[in-house]
């Protein structure tokens, strides 16, 4: 195993602490104009998608330096240990083998390969069955809905891959319910036919409290149409380790495909949880989708850092937290399609690197993760993009564009890149409030009142972003973008010290839920002395209400 | 009119400054545990909603300290100068009268408030008529779905409401199409028949790139399906000023409802862009929805400051922006049918307060709006609330809770008040890393792997939020919600000396889209000294690859 590190103790910190005294000044399309490769040479290539970092708020000699972070960090030894199946997960003793999922062989590991080619077979037998119309329910009507129903990982990978490919659609539709508001579960039902109708029920310790409530609230849903409990499997699935609370809830083994404690929820779309993905696109779509994630997997394990697309994206993100500010990061998708990736997204980094100790627990004295947001282009346009030309903040931006459509509307879809494009050069340039007032005045305004606006019209300009763009929005380069974030996240943590894989701060407010729900059970008066003032009012005036 | 300023300027603010070097330090559990008034003194109720900022990072002396910040910003005259119809838009010089909209009267406007009434009564007519069966499409057929074209103002704030009043729905279905992405309106037509839809055309201008080109797919779809032009409208209505451009593209003036210049879009939903959303849930329900708002504007308008809802927010954000050093608010609504309240609140916060310059066009040197984000909870917990918890930024959240629920399934729905309520103490509680061994020793881990992996479940604690509350979620209590971030918006603004009211930041990406656009029209090479060498790159790659 490699050494642990501060960020902050790395040999080019310092030296990137002064570049950054410098470079907060200078201006990107100066440099832009100014080199006459930039735009050529800012630009990188792999599994079908390209980067373009030439807007970023970043010079040759910074981007050397952060070759050198880099390097400091050890990455490529961390994404070697990560590969060989080593415990880098270390709080929790595990490893962190999500590439394996997507892997077409592995010489290192060929029992963990066996067991995932395995499932894999599974999952393509179970898809196609559905997807030929073999699986019928009680009363012997074929399956043509399929509901998931998980909650994080278990939710949001195979929620956005479906949407994300919805032309290439199979005949059987998936839905995806997650939240324990039971209006969730209620309406999603409302359209459906519980003769038709197949849960995929995803919770690795199958305890999951959500899932549990949503598990049952189907379960009674098929046995108020007439299920009896034996028919219950031939509308149940679940992927899972605990078969035994499977079947003690009604789905039986040989309904349940397996997961493994080396892939974490928000890494697990590529496991069996991405079944209902697999029913929605069929198997083909989804093993191409596999194999877009294991290219962009060499391109990450074996491409020289310059040219390695994820840690490129790792290293601006580092500069413009670490060095320049910035609290947040942008992910605009332009692409219908595409309109949950930031909630993705959002597990993913902030689950992973939202983090305040380093792996060997010493707190750290810099920032981590960055609060992720974003929208699918245009929408934002005329919502928050106000504020990413004119606010205060520093909000650098990844746009992501597919060049083509597959609406066939050609017209249309080159409004979309040509919206894209301009918000990036936008964000670049800006506008002075000179420039501002010549064209008030172009407009014929009088140049007392032009002068008074021009302030107001000004635009600082000088805002970093990058431009990620794929030739089509297909499973394979869906794979790749997806294992592209996913490296980036880890090459983050690699420089900021942190382990990406556990998620600790989530377990008290798990343990603090179940005490108030023991609260609000009892009745009349629930006042704790273990409880603060503020939440025994708020259990009361809940009490109050619901009497 | 009254008098501008900055921040910086108000004579409280250097006490302001003093206040937080303290306060950051302190314990918010310590405050409410050592007052034993706080946890009912910092409570306010108003319009069907209670807000519980009892966990906020703020003792008695702050709150006076920014009640008389308050008071320096004179906030007090200029909801009453907003409220009298001056020109508090001062860069657009225009009125800001949104709550005219929802107004049940008004003596001081009259000639506006007629308007107003007229146009609810049109409003009216078309949601009855609608919803009573008796509009007909080409063939003859009766309208069963309405399909609300708009992007932005005309978009968010309609599909918001319009899903948050599910249980209330009519029997006519409600669609939202905004994105220029051909994607979007494709697939919304795919489900529909065209002798049923209605389309309703939201855009004040007429001129909205991405509407008009959604209303000409929506045109050629009708009349792919037979539609003759003198059929488009019965398919077509229009929210709009630009009665000329409407009628060239086919909805005559009797198809029209107004706007004025005095609404601006992200405050509309209260006019005739809220159309769609009349028929969704019916008049009656939407007359709820305005007067739920306007129980808020009364009270916005006379309830002192120190009970004020809205202004209490505002105080909120810009203490914890402008003093505290944060750089994001997080808004969680407990309730699935909120969960777009995020995208709506991006829109309302940070196009009106992502500004740089006061009024006067002062540069400022200081922070205005921040990021705004959320989700629906409870899905955050099993996504980004690990950061919340244990990330290092400050992150204050408001916590939006109905405590009821509309589906009848009173035992799930009780897990999700209890997961609400158990975030925001464990948000305020933490745990450390003491605690968090002792946890791990009681469940039998020796000593020593307690102690190496307590300081990674440590939980810091004293992260501030709140609890917004209401009994259940109704077109009122909704309405009330809405209009509350609007004047948390309004309050936070003159705090900050910036014009909430106009967007002149999104002006110029929309004069480069379309310089852009033109480019990419041209063949067969664009390569353009008006444009930087990326752009150029970019539109070169995007030409390779559609040819």
């Amino acid at each position: 195993m490699t050494t642990n590190h501060l960020l902050t103790q790395l040999p080019s910190y310092n030296a990137l602490v002064n570049l950054s005294e410098n470079l907060a000044s200078q201006s990107i399309s100066k440099m832009l104009d100014s080199d006459p490769d930039r735009a050529e040479d800012f630009v990188v290539s792999a599994a079908g998608l390209t980067l373009d970092y030439s807007k970023a708020l970043l010079d040759r000699p910074t981007r050397d330096a952060l070759l050198e972070l880099a390097a400091d960090s050890q990455w490529q030894a961390k994404v070697q240990a990560m590969r060989n199946g080593e415990a880098i997960n270390a709080t929790e003793n595990r490893a962190a083998l999500h590439t394996l999922l997507r892997a077409s062989s592995d010489n290192e590991l060929p029992d963990l390969y066996a067991q995932v080619s395995d499932t894999r077979s599974v999952m393509k037998q179970w898809a196609n069955r559905i997807n030929d119309g073999q699986l019928v329910g009680f009363s012997g009507q074929t399956i043509t809905d399929v509901v998931n129903i998980g909650i994080g990982g278990s939710d949001l990978g195979p929620r956005l891959v479906t949407e994300a490919l919805t032309p290439f659609h199979s005949n059987v539709s998936c839905h995806y319910v997650a939240n324990v508001d039971p209006a969730d579960i209620q309406e999603t039902l409302l359209d459906l036919s519980p003769t038709s109708t197949l849960f995929i029920i995803c919770s690795k310790s199958f305890r999951t409290e959500e899932t549990l409530s949503n598990g049952l609230a189907a379960k009674s849903w098929l046995m108020s149409a007439g299920a009896s409990t034996e028919d219950l499997k031939k509308h149940f699935l679940a992927i899972t380790t605990n078969l035994e609370a499977a079947a003690q809830f009604g789905v039986p083994a040989a309904n349940c495909l397996p997961i493994w404690d080396w892939v974490g929820g928000r890494y697990s779309v590529w496991s069996a949880v991405g079944l209902s993905t697999a029913i929605a696109v069929g198997w083909d779509n989804f093993s191409q989708f596999l194999r877009g994630a294991e290219e962009m997997d060499q391109h990450f394990q074996s491409a020289p850092a310059e040219k390695n697309l994820p840690l490129l994206l790792s290293l601006m993100e580092v500069w413009y937290c670490n060095f320049l500010g910035a609290d947040n990061h942008v992910v605009l998708p332009y692409s219908q399609h595409l309109q949950k990736l930031p909630d993705f997204l959002q597990q993913l980094t902030m689950e992973s690197n939202g983090k305040s100790v380093a792996v060997d627990g010493t707190p750290l004295n810099y920032d981590t993760g960055p609060v992720l947001w974003g929208a699918a282009g245009t929408m934002g346009q005329h919502s928050f993009h106000q504020l990413l030309h004119q606010g205060t903040r520093l909000c650098p931006v990844d746009f992501i564009l597919p060049l083509t459509t597959h609406t066939g509307m050609l017209g249309q879809h080159r409004m979309l890149v040509a919206n894209c494009l301009a918000q990036s050069r936008t964000l670049m340039m800006g506008r002075s409030a000179k420039e501002a007032e010549q064209a008030l005045l172009g407009r014929g305004m009088n140049k007392q009142e032009a002068e008074k606006l021009a302030s107001h019209l000004a635009m600082p300009g000088n805002r970093p972003n990058n431009v990620i763009t794929m030739d089509t929005l297909s499973p394979s380069t869906l794979g790749s973008l997806l294992a592209l974030y996913e490296h980036r996240t880890f090459c983050s943590a690699m420089m900021w010290g942190i382990n990406p894989f556990d998620q600790w701060g989530v377990a008290l407010g798990k343990e603090i839920g179940a005490e108030v729900l023991n609260l609000m059970s009892d009745g009349p008066s629930s006042k704790s002395e273990n409880m603060d003032a503020s939440t025994n009012r708020l259990i009361e005036s809940w009490r109050r209400t619901v009497r």
